[in-house]
C-alpha cells in the first residue's frame, strides 16, 4: 500500500514529500495511523549519512505514537482505536540469546531498525515515522497510556528508554546520588526518570545557564564541569553517572566523580573518546559501560513507569513541513528538548 | 632497630646496600625475618621515579615471604617460626567504608603502602622487602602454607592477588571463556588462576612465540592480536577479559572480543589509554573497569586458593647483589616470569 512520507534524497538535500510503499497487513501485524513522531538526533545523522551506509531515500523517525487502524488475524493484544507506540526497532530474529533475554536491541542477527535497515518483507530500506501510516509486527508495538499528554510521549520511545534502561540495569535506587552529564533530549529525560526513581540527581553540564532549567526538571543540584574546584569537591561521591553527551569528549573528569565500584554509562557518544586514564579506573575499581536503547519488554516497562509517574518529554510541536528548520535548530542545540511532528500536517 | 637493605638513592642510580631503621616491636606487630622478596615492575617504576613523588632513598619490594621472629603481646594468630607473607600494604585507616568492606587498597584516607608511603610511626618513607627484616601490624600479615615452594609463593603477594581479585570479583566460573591479555608477571599468574577456577583460558598476545609457554601454563588456546582474521573469528565470544598490559595500548580490539554485557578489567596500565570507541561499548552493553591488587582478606583467600590448587609463580632466583641486572632484564621483558631475591644473599 502507498502512503505519504517525508524523506531525504541525498546527504545534502533537504527533506521533502515522497510516496512510499508499506506492506499489506499480515496476520501478526498492526496497522497504525501515525499521530506524532519525535525528531531524534539520530534521524539527522542518518539523513546526512554521518555514520555512513545510509540508503536513500531515507524516511527517518523512530519515536512514533499513533492509533491502531487495523490488526491481523493473530493479533489479540491490540484493537482498533488503541493508542500505541513504535520505537527504534520493528523486528528481530527472535531466536538468538539476546532476543531470548528480551534484549532485541542486541540481536545477534541484527535487529530490524525502524528506518534504514533492510526490510525483510518488502526489500529495500525500512521507512520510519515521518509518515502517516506504518505496519509493524505486534511484538514491536507498545501499549501507550491515554493518561499522559500523547504528543509528549513520543520521545519516550527513544530518549526515554535510552536513559531508563541503564538507570534500571545498574539498579539506581532511592537515595543514590546520580549524575546526568549533558542536558539535551536524552539528558532531560535522564533527570526526570532518575528523579522519579528516588535518586538525588545532579545535573553535570558545561553550561551554567542550564542550571535553572535542570532544577525545574528535577535536579537537586547543578555541577558545572568547567569549575575545577566544584569538580574536586564532588570527587568520589557519585553512585552512578549517566553520560548523554552525543560527541567525543574527555571522560576522565567524570570518572573522577565516581565512588569506588561505581559505573558511568555512555549512551550518546558513538564516536572515539579521547585518552582515558587507566589509573583513574584502577585506583577505585571504577567502571565505564555503554548502553543502547532497551528491549521491547523494558520499553513497555518504561512507558508504564512514566505513566505512573506522570513523566513526558518537554516538546516543541512542529508541522512536517518545518522539518528542515527543526534539523538546523537541533544541530544548534536550540530546542527544549525535543521536536515532535504533528502528523496531521502531512495531509494538509 | 637498624637492619640491612638495598635502596635506590636517586632516579638514575643503581640500587646498593644501605642500613635502615625499622620500628621496635609494638603490641600488635609481627617481626619477620625476610627469606624471599619478588621483584615487581612497580619496584622499578618507583626506583626510577616514573610516576613522580618518589622519596629517596627508596627500598622497594612488596612480595615478601619470611618467618616470624617475634610477635607483640596482643598477637595471637602468628607465632615464632611461622611462614608468613606481606604484600603491597602494611596499614590503612581501618575506619573508612573501604576498610569496612575489607578493601584496604581503596582506603579513603590512603593505605600505607609497603614502600614509599609516609611511615605513620617512624616518619619518612616506609621501606619495603629488599631487606632482611620487617615489622608489620598483624592485620597486614598473611598466613602462608608450608605446602608450596616457598620462594615461588612470593610473587603471589602482588602478581597473584592483582589477577585473582578481578577474576573473583567478576565471578569467573567453570566453563567461562576468559581472555588474558599480555604474558608477563601478571599475565602468567592470570592464566594459572583462571584455569584453576575452571575457565577456558585464551592467551591473547602480540607475540605468537609466547604460545607454547602459555599452553604450558594452562591456556587452551592462543589468540595473536595482530592476526585480524583470528580476532574477527573470536569477536563477541569472551565472558571476561583480564588485561595485564602495563603500558598504553588500544583497547578497542579487545572490547570487540567481549560478549554482550561482558567486562574487560585493566590491572596493568595506569597511563592514558588511546581513543576508545563509544560505539564499541554501546552496541553490546560492554564494560571496562579497573582493579587494584586486593584487600587483605581476599589476599589470604587467594593464598589459600593457590595452596589448594598448587599454584605458584614461575620464578628465577637472584641474589640481592644482582638486582640492577634484574631490573634491566625486566625492562627488556627478559624474565619468565618473576625474579625473586633470595634474602640470605643480603647477609653474605
Amino acid at each position: 500500500m502507498k502512503t505519504a512520507a517525508y524523506a531525504a534524497q541525498s546527504a545534502d538535500s533537504d527533506l521533502g514529500p515522497i510516496e512510499i510503499q508499506r506492506r499489506q497487513l499480515g496476520e501478526n501485524d498492526v496497522h497504525i495511523d501515525i499521530e506524532y513522531c519525535g525528531v531524534c538526533h539520530s534521524d539527522i545523522h542518518t539523513a546526512h549519512n554521518d555514520w555512513g551506509g545510509t540508503v536513500y531515500p531515507v524516511v527517518p523517525g523512530h519515536e512514533i505514537i499513533g492509533r491502531v487502524k487495523a490488526v491481523g488475524s493473530k493479533v489479540s493484544n491490540f484493537k482498533e482505536g488503541q493508542l500505541v507506540g513504535v520505537g527504534c526497532m520493528v523486528d528481530s530474529c527472535q531466536t538468538c540469546s539476546a532476543c531470548d533475554d528480551d534484549l532485541e536491541q542486541y540481536c545477534e542477527n541484527g535487529a530490524v531498525m525502524t528506518y534504514g535497515s533492510e526490510d525483510p518483507i518488502l526489500g529495500g530500506p525500512t521507512h520510519g515515522g515521518y509518515s502517516d501510516q506504518i505496519v509493524v509486527d505486534q511484538k514491536f508495538v507498545l501499549n501507550v497510556s491515554e493518561k499522559l499528554d500523547t504528543k509528549a510521549v513520543a520521545p519516550l520511545l527513544c530518549a526515554g528508554i535510552t536513559t531508563y534502561s541503564p538507570l534500571r540495569q545498574w539498579n539506581v535506587k532511592a537515595g543514590d546520588k546520580v549524575g546526568v552529564v549533558g542536558l539535551g533530549g536524552l539528558g532531560h529525560m535522564g533527570v526526570k526518570i532518575a528523579k522519579a526513581m528516588g535518586a538525588e540527581v545532579v545535573m553535570i553540564t558545561t553550561s551554567p545557564e542550564k542550571g535553572s532549567d535542570a532544577k525545574r526538571l528535577g535536579a537537586s543540584e547543578v555541577l558545572v564541569s568547567k569549575d575545577k574546584d566544584a569538580m574536586k569537591q564532588q570527587a568520589g561521591s557519585f553512585d552512578f553517572i549517566l553520560n548523554t553527551v552525543p560527541v567525543s569528549h574527555d571522560l576522565n573528569p567524570y570518572v573522577n566523580l565516581l565512588k569506588r565500584d561505581a559505573t558511568m554509562v555512555i549512551v550518546g557518544a558513538l564516536t572515539p573518546l579521547p585518552e582515558l586514564s587507566g589509573g583513574g579506573l584502577i585506583l577505585g575499581r571504577k567502571r565505564i559501560a555503554g548502553s543502547l536503547i532497551g528491549g521491547i519488554a523494558e520499553t513497555q516497562e518504561m512507558l508504564d513507569f512514566c505513566a505512573e509517574h506522570d513523566i513526558v518529554s518537554d516538546v516543541e510541536m512542529i508541522d512536517m513541513q518545518d522539518i528542515n528548520t527543526a534539523y538546523k535548530r537541533v544541530m544548534d542545540s536550540d530546542v527544549k528538548y525535543r521536536f515532535v511532528i504533528d502528523m496531521k500536517s502531512l495531509k494538509s
